[in-house]
């Protein structure tokens, strides 16, 4: 389809693969990446790989991390009697963006959802709950699935499998827009809705 | 700003850098990118790479090239007798498109703009009087920089100093919407354009 030479048509291909990057954004992004200098490109190219090599999962929360624990998980600063359960690393972000919360997290990376065939053992749940046999210091799990309907079946499992142990489970407060995504909502209504939190 | 580790950063930043490619967007394709498998994020790097190492412009007609000359000067089959002189590579691969020209190109690397400080000889014009005069089986050189200001006055300025050498010089035709960009031209649009042509 392009008339470009091999290297340049690669490129594209490579660029178009990206989510809602379509064919003229890919070509637009491919000439202004030739325009830019040796060290800038390489820079990028380094950034891609690096960021796939260096970047894993916390052995004990499942955020992402360039170290073992993670840097929250090594933390000795952090409230240690509360874990905050989210769906992924972007949500830690923006629990933490909001400068607030001082406990520690887990990552579920997912969330229950049976119409995409995702049951409870294909999330990190079970981690959380060999986490919480082994950690005695908890005394609160903040379950901070999105507000939609895989959030919540996944936030009512949790708290059945977690309830047994006594230990106390809350869920955030429905200040999150139901049907949104934790990923966009503003610090203000995300702390709002931490504040609001209710035991389950 | 963001709470994410170094590598995820650095990645989110340099895809910032990109035209059009806000904060959230860069998020979004540095997961992406995150959740891509090993070989595919250095088919990516690779690709990023290997287009500014092997790409140059072509000594020839300046298009940019993997081989110099270029595919299209290097091509036995192509008429010799007509250049086609474009702004951009991305202005030839828009005329090849059409699959109707067979001649050759040149392609200036810009348009002449005194409000942005760019005179002639700024722009890739010298090496076509020059290539003209080298090249004595030139009879018709269709200017076919952009249809706006910078386009006109850069195929005027173009003509003037063509026209003593005697080669037919024309102008594609102003089928070609008033004001916008050539490479967004549809190819029906373009081939009105390039048969209505008249002498300058």
């Amino acid at each position: 389809m392009h008339h470009y030479p091999r290297p340049l048509t690669k490129l594209i291909n490579e660029l178009s693969k990206l989510p809602g990057i379509g064919g003229k954004t890919a070509q637009r992004l491919a000439f202004h990446i030739l325009s830019m200098n040796d060290d800038e490109v390489f820079a990028f190219a380094n950034a891609l790989t690096a960021a796939k090599r260096e970047l894993k999962y916390c052995s004990v929360c499942g955020n992402l991390t360039d170290t073992d624990p993670c840097a929250i998980c090594g933390d000795a600063s952090r409230d240690r009697t509360a874990i905050c359960v989210v769906e992924t690393p972007r949500d830690v972000a923006a629990v933490e963006r909001m400068k607030e919360y001082k406990g520690l997290y887990h990552v579920l990376h997912g969330a229950i959802s049976p119409m995409d065939g995702i049951g409870p053992e294909d999330i990190n749940l079970k981690q959380l709950i060999i986490r919480l046999r082994e950690e005695d210091r908890v005394k609160e799990v903040i379950l901070a699935t999105n507000p939609n309907i895989e959030g919540e079946a996944t936030a009512m499992y949790a708290a059945k499998l977690i309830k047994p142990s006594g230990i106390k489970v809350s869920r955030i407060a429905h200040g999150v827009p139901v049907g949104g995504d934790l990923d966009y909502t503003d610090e203000v209504t995300l702390s709002k809705a931490i504040e609001g939190r209710r035991e389950l």
